[in-house]
Order: C-alpha cells, then structure tokens, then sequence
C-alpha cells in the first residue's frame, strides 16, 4: 500500500483523538515522497519498507535512526523536519499510538475461523445457538447454553450449562466458561482463562473446612476481555461481575463478589480478594493485590506491586505495600535505602548530645564551683 | 420454603459451631413472622423473599438497610430487635456464616454431570474405573489409571498414565493430572489447574542448564481443593504433599518437594518454593510467596504479599517482605510514610547539634577567657 | 543395579562439572560395600537400597542420619569419612547435583507417548508433519503449520494456524500455541501454558478502549522451557523472543515485545511487563516483578519478589521493590523492622535537644548576668 493511500484511508475514518483537519503530512510538501508500505514496525528494529510511530520525546532519537519509510508523528515540527531530513515520509497527528492501532488494523487481518459447527463439537440439544457462529473440534456446549450471533469458540473449549453469551463474543481455546455466567457482546477470553469457575469459600470449624457452596454467578458486560489462564470466581450468592469495556490481563485473579467497575485495565497477575469494588477507569500495574471488600475510586491508578487496603480515593495514584499516594511512596523508598545511613546517623548524634550534655553538666559545675568561690571570695 | 422450615431443617443437623440448644429465632416470639424464602442473597442487594446473614459488627448497619426478608444472627440481641422491628425473620446463633452455608446447600443443589461415560472419552483398557463414575466429553484417561466410586470428571481432562484418584473426587475442565499422582477421596481439583506436573529442575553448567528429570509424585490427600490454572509440582526424587482437608486458591504455584500440612488455606497467587513446609491450619493471604526450604508452623498466618524466609514460629502472623510479625510491620510500615518527615527532622536535628556545640565552646572559651580575666584581676 | 555399575555408567559419560579422573569412591578402599540400587531418593527420607547426595554443608548432617545405601558427596574427605563409617557407599565428585541429575536418568525412563496419530486429533491437511511424531488424542493442529521430526504433543492440545515447532519439541496436555509462533527443537511446553498470545494493547480514548490488533509473533529459541499456565504474549508489531536455554517456571507472564536472552531461569510467577529485555544468564526469583521497558543485564539476579524498574547491571544481585543491590535492600530491612524504635529514639533526641539548648541559654543567661554583676562590681 503506498503512504498516500494508507493516510487517505485512516483520514476517512477520523477518531476524535486525531482529527483529520489538524493532521499534517509530509505529503503536502513532498508529494513524491511516497514509499510502498507493506507492514507496521517496532521503530527500533523497523525494516524499510515499513510504517512505525513515535509517541513522545522518549523515543525521538529513533528518528534519527529508524529504518522506517514512513513515520506516525506526534504534533511536533522539529520532528517533521528530522523525518523529511531522513527522506522519511510522515504523518503528525494528537494521538501517534493511536493512529497507528487503525493503521496495523489495514495491514492485518486476525485469524478467524470460518463460521461452521466442527462435527466434534459436542452440544446439548437444548443449547440457541445464534446464526454466523464458528464452533471449533472438541468443544463442549452443555445445557441451557445461549450463543448470540456471530459468536466464536476455538476448539477444546468447556461451557458449564445455563451460560449465556453475547453477539461476537470470541472464546479462545481451552478456556472454561462455567455454570449460569453471563458474558456480554464482543468481549474476548482468552486462552485458558476460567470464568465463573467457584469462590474460595470455606467456613472454619474445629472438624476443618466447610465448603460454602457458591450459588451465584459471574457476569461479563459488553466488550470485555480476559487474558490467558486468568480466574474469574462466582460468589456464594449474589454476582460477581466486570462492567463493559473493562480490560484484564493474563493470569488475573477476581475473587467472588467482586465489582470491576467500567473501562477499568488489570495488568497482568493482579489479584482482587472477596468484594473488592471499583470505580470507572481504574487502572492496575502488575501483580496489584486488593484485600477483601476495598475501594478503589474512579480513575484512581496503582502502580506495580502495590497492595490495597481499604480505600482509595477516586483519582489516586497509589504506590507500595501498604499502598500510599506514590509521591509519598517515591519520596519514602528513595530514604529507605538510606536507612542504614540514617540509623548510622542517630547512633553519631546520640553519642553527640551525651557529650554536649556532660560538657554542659561540666559548665554549670564550674559555674557553680566559680559562684562559689566568688561568692566565699565576696564574703 | 418457609422460614420456619428453613429453621427446622437447619436444627435438624446441628454443628458444633451452632448448637440447637443455644439458637434463638423470631419464631418464639413472633410466630406469624414466617416469610416465604426463594433463596439466599448478600445482605447489601438481597431483594425482599431471601435469606441473608450478618456476620459482626462490621456488617450490622445492614440490618436497617436490607430487603432480605430472613436474617442469619450473631448471638447479640440489639440486633435481634433491631431485625424484629423492621419485620425481618432472624435466628440468632454461634457461627452466622457457618449457618448460612448450611442454608445456602438447602436452596442450592450444585450442577453435577450424571454417571456415565461419555462416548468420546479416551479411556486407556487397563484403567481401572470404579462404580457410579461420570467421564465427560473428550477426556483422556491413560495407562494404569484408577478411579474411585462416583469420580466425576468434566470435559476435556487429561490424566497421564497412573494416577489414581479416590472416591466421589470431582476434577472440573480442562485440568491436567500428570504420571504417578495420587488424589484422595473427595478432592476438588478446579478447571485448568495442572497437578504433579514436573519440578523446576535444571543444574547449572558452563554449556547451559542441564535438566534434573523429576521422577518424583505428587500426593493430595483427601479433601483437598486446588482453585483453577494453580500449578503442583512433582520432585526429581520423592513427593510433594498436599495434607487433607487443605484448600488452594486459584492460580497457586506450589513447587517440588513441598509438604503443605493439613487443614491450610493458601490464597490466590500464593507461590511456595522448592522443599518448603507447613503445619496444620496455616493460612497464607494472597500473593505470599515462601523461599526454598521455609518452615511455617502449625496455625502460622501471613497477611497478603508476605514474603516468607526461613521459620515461621506456630501460631505466628506476619506481614511484609521479608515478614516480620505484624505488630512490627503495622508499625514499621505506618512510619514508613512517614521517613521523609523524619530524615528532614534529622537533619535538622544535626543542624541544630552544630549550633549547640559552638554555643557551648563559646560558653567554654568565654568562661575560659573570664576565668584568665578573673584569675588575672585576683592576682 | 549395583553402585559399581552405576559409577562406571556415570564415569562413563564425564561432563566438566565432575571430571572422573577427579573423583573418588569408596570403592577403592571398599570394592565389597557395593550395595544393591533400586533408585534415587531425598536425603532426609531416603530408604535403605536408594542412592541420594549432598549438595554442601548445609545439608552434611544428614550423612549421618540417611537411610540411604549410596551418596554422591562433595570433595570433602570428612564427609568420606563419616559416610564409610556408616557403611554407606559413596562418590566425590566436584558438582554433585548435577551428578545426582545424571544418576536419576539412570533409574528414571519419563512417560512418552509412543509415535503416531491418535484417531481423534484434527490435522489440518495443510500442516507438515515431521517423522516419528506422537499427536495425542484431540489435539488440533490448524493451518500451515510445520511440526519437526519426533514433536510429541500431548492430548488437548491446540495449535493456532502457521506455528513452526522444531524437532523433538514436546508440548503438555491443554496448552495453546498461537497463531504465528515459532518454536525451536528440543523445547517443553507444559500443561496450560498459552504461547503467542494476544499482547495487552488497548489505547485509551474518551470513547473506551481501542484495541490495538496484535500483528507479531513470539518466538521460543530451542531448550526453552515454559512452566504450566504461563502465558507468552505476543506483540502489536514486531516479535517477543525467548532465547535458547532458557527456562520459565509455573505462572509466569511474559508480556509483548519482551526479549528474554540465553540460558536464563525465571522462576514462578514472574512477570514482565511490555518490552522488557535481558542479557544472557539472568535469573529472577519468584514472583520478581519487571516494569515495562526495563533491561537487566547479563548474569543479573533479582530476588523473591524484587520489583525491577530501569536498568539494571550486568552481575547486579537486586532485592526489593523498588529493587536495590541486595547488600543495601539487607541491611534496609533489618533497620525497617527498628523503624518504631528509631522514630522514639528521634522524638527522645529533640526532646533532649530542647533541654540542653534550655539549659544552655540559661547558662548564658546566668554569664551575662555575671558578667553585670561582676562588671558593675568592678566598676
């Protein structure tokens, strides 16, 4: 595809994030300047040939060195200089990264199976399936099971009974959907991920464990995702449940009852304990734990590793274990590792103050000893 | 059901935890109060027709809130009347949550495949298959396998080739059961969750690592529940243990060589390394990890993200990496934030000792000075 | 099998890490202590008829406690010493555990399903099959996939469409190889781990998340290893790469764009987030955490739950999170657990401070008052 037609068909469907009128291109001023594009690129290792992108300042030396044809920009005219220097042909736009998610989507097509039932697949007869969907070999499809349209399940997937899914939702293989779920339209589960599968409820006795049977379900709103091999637990009663748009990476944990609220992202290997609820547009570094039945507002962000207890106000950016607000938590780590100076320190001025005490002990007995003596001399 | 049948049920299988004799209920008093009861709900969203539980104090503002129309009591008559003046049925026993999961299994009946072996289960001749078993689609089932009576096995399982798995076990989809493992009777092992899978066995060479086969098994004894996608480890040489009536959460990693005791709760994406072991009744929060060869004794408990090194004493609760008990992490980690305050307070302090010193040496070379004057003026 | 015979098969294939003409065995002072072998046994629990070894010092007071009829030890003649004395046969070798690791394929032949094609697997007729494969049953092979000469794939199995999997490589049961993913020879894939999966790339819009399709591939190089249920992703463009030698426990979470080097050992539950790249040799801890776009250099280690930011050297050993150099992450957290006891000590120290400056001024108050007293009695 030449430049000038990959940036005419991303201009026709412009996104608010780049709107169309305020891009500039190196096309303007060097119409011929209009290399043939086979792929997108990492721009440290693009081949020519290839169309990649700059997001900001961090990475505008590779200007300099990509061996890109033609470059997403960001807004920046000293970089539209040093890619036309380059003979680079280019496009300057708001949002650089997210043009080039729509042009990787002209280059790429993802692999879809073709619709159709793989004679393997094994599907209680009092399953609905919708029309256009794609059933792969050895997939199992128990009772009561409702599939919207255009819905898609890779082989070797296991749907408990009584599951319902949405329109285009897309199930890849070997993962578990278990009784009574509820998944929206165009969510995506990823490989071996088990959604609805039993909360960890267990009631203490002196005879061990009683098992709380989990009565409740697990819901999915619309266009959710779930990454590879991560766990989504139904509660005992009541639901637990992920808003739309909400994003979850791989090897994510969701105890039951949880309330992941809307466009929220879990990196990967985060855990929410029993009852963790959140706002809007959370996000969570890797490997971020909540404890049981904690808060997190709208919008508020937790940077890798931290643990969450209790609440966090909307907005926050939290850090650490216990979690603090990370200007507090950078400030503070920073000194920890100048503990021991410190400590070091302390131990100085202690011995410091004892020395300056006994000095002044030492002074007021001359003092004294001196008002004595003058005081016998005045007599 | 009634709520009077409800209470009647219940009391007909006391618990040590909730004994009949000490159990009071609305029904002495107010007879008529006896709703009918669809099910069992989260006291919070629980609609008018269920039945919901108060735990403690932390949950008892609820009893002026809820639309659950039967509540499950702490022994503790302000909420009595509290419950008994909104028009809620209550009992009011020991252990509100044991009881409510006794009442959740009179409205719950848990999804059980039928016995029965499904035609596209590979199922090697010499297994051995006990009476009453359910074998589900497409699971494989190799050479020199035993199942006890009334195993039940979902879809798409892999068993290599001699297990032997105990009576009335339940083994959901898609989990994998690897050579030599031994599963007791009445075991819960959760979708995709991979047991007696090979140790983490490589030796360090100046050619690269050279692998340690790992001809070891892996036993869980009876009762034991792993949570989904978790991982147990076989060692190179001997077992790894699971104790009965222990419960994992999901995506637990549990190395070759461990000995987890009986009756442990370990949580989700809790990592224990090679050769470490556990009392009885030890409970690891979320996200513990414990380093090769720990020892964490009987009862021991560890708040979310501890990291564990070497002895943990019985009966012990430790937080933080490396956990320290956790009065001295509460403490510690509450100062923590406040490091940057006190390494300013510090240098301030030394600041301040400076000032001092040099006011005593001038003291000092003052009264010296008078002391020439004075010594002088006498002679 | 007699000792005898096994120190001549293992003398037999000398690796540089035990040197047979370094060795020495209590067969040549005792050729008639040459005890019956049945196989390999832990130390601590070996019975008589088994060979077991020890590793260094840590372990030494076992040689006088073991069961064990042979023992490979260190080169350490007290140790030959004691072991004679209890009638134990031994060797003494420079690295017994890879010794040890050599001794148990000698007693151990691992599970391997024999060559051929079960029935129920679905081959897409446009995959090239290598000679002398075992494809289990109900794995699904899509396609344009290339399998080497001698790949086992257990049952379950699902492969994604254009993988290429090198000789002899062998997959688990219910793992997942997606689309595009290249795989070398004589690598393992165990159960439930997802390869080639989709990266976690969505960009934020004020409408919700925009998917960024995920157009490259990943890359394992040959003798990799990849535990269960851990996750591989793939990137938006470009290629995640895992390179020769190297090994990956249970759990873990390899995200986008990250290049792991040779001959590395990432132990459970370690993630790494997009872009991470690392020199050869690094081993990280369970459960160590490393931001996107850091870069550990060669032989780097980081310990048990380190949270890797930046750069970090090659050699570096880091614990902690934010990860420090261990020396100073040590001696940090043994003054953490003092914190209380410092910030008392601190408040004593300006309370102290206050005094003596009081007193102090009251001694310069005192001189100046002398010094009017004594100089209006001198005038």
């Amino acid at each position: 595809m030449k430049f000038s037609q990959l940036i005419f068909q991303l201009e026709a469907n412009p996104s608010e994030a780049n709107p169309s009128e305020a891009n500039k291109t190196s096309l303007d001023s060097h119409p011929n300047l209009d290399p043939d594009l086979t792929g997108a690129a990492p721009v440290e290792s693009a081949p020519s040939g290839t169309l990649s992108y700059i997001e900001g300042g961090k990475f505008a030396a590779q200007i300099n060195k990509t061996n890109a044809s033609a470059l997403i920009l960001p807004q920046h005219e000293p970089f539209q200089l040093q890619a036309t220097e380059r003979g680079i042909a280019w496009v300057s736009v708001a949002a650089p990264r997210l043009m080039f998610a729509q042009a990787i989507a002209l280059f790429y097509t993802p692999f879809r199976p073709a619709p159709g039932i793989h004679p393997t697949a094994i599907i209680d007869p009092t399953a609905a399936i919708g029309a256009g969907v794609s059933i792969g070999a050895h997939v199992v499809i128990q009772a009561g099971v409702t599939l919207g349209n255009g819905v898609c399940i890779h082989p070797n997937v296991v749907i408990y009974p009584n599951v319902k899914i949405g329109d285009r939702t897309l199930l890849h293989a070997n993962c578990v959907i278990h009784e009574r779920t509820q998944i929206g339209a165009d969510c995506v589960i990823h490989s071996g991920a088990a959604i609805g599968s039993e909360g960890f409820g267990f009631v203490p006795t002196s005879q061990g464990w009683v098992k709380m049977e989990q009565s409740g379900y697990t819901v999915l709103e619309d266009k959710v995702e779930v990454g590879c091999n991560s766990a989504i637990d139904r509660p005992a009663v009541g639901e637990t449940r992920i808003a739309r748009d909400t994003k979850l990476d791989n090897l994510v944990h969701i105890a039951h009852n949880c309330h992941v609220g809307e466009s929220c992202a879990l990196a990967a290997q985060v855990g929410l304990a029993g009852g963790v609820k959140t706002g809007k547009g959370v996000i969570l570094g890797g490997q971020v734990g909540a404890a049981n039945l904690s808060y997190i507002g709208d919008r508020a962000q937790a940077g890798a590793k931290a643990g969450i207890h209790g609440n966090v106000e909307a907005g926050a950016v939290m850090m650490g274990n216990p979690a603090t607000p990370y200007k507090t938590f950078l400030k503070s780590s920073a000194i920890y590792n100048r503990l021991p100076e410190m400590h070091q320190t302390l131990k100085q001025m202690q011995q410091k103050l004892e020395e300056l005490q006994q000095q002044i002990q030492a002074i007021e007995g001359q003092n004294q000893s001196d008002f004595l003596q003058s005081s016998t001399k005045d007599t």
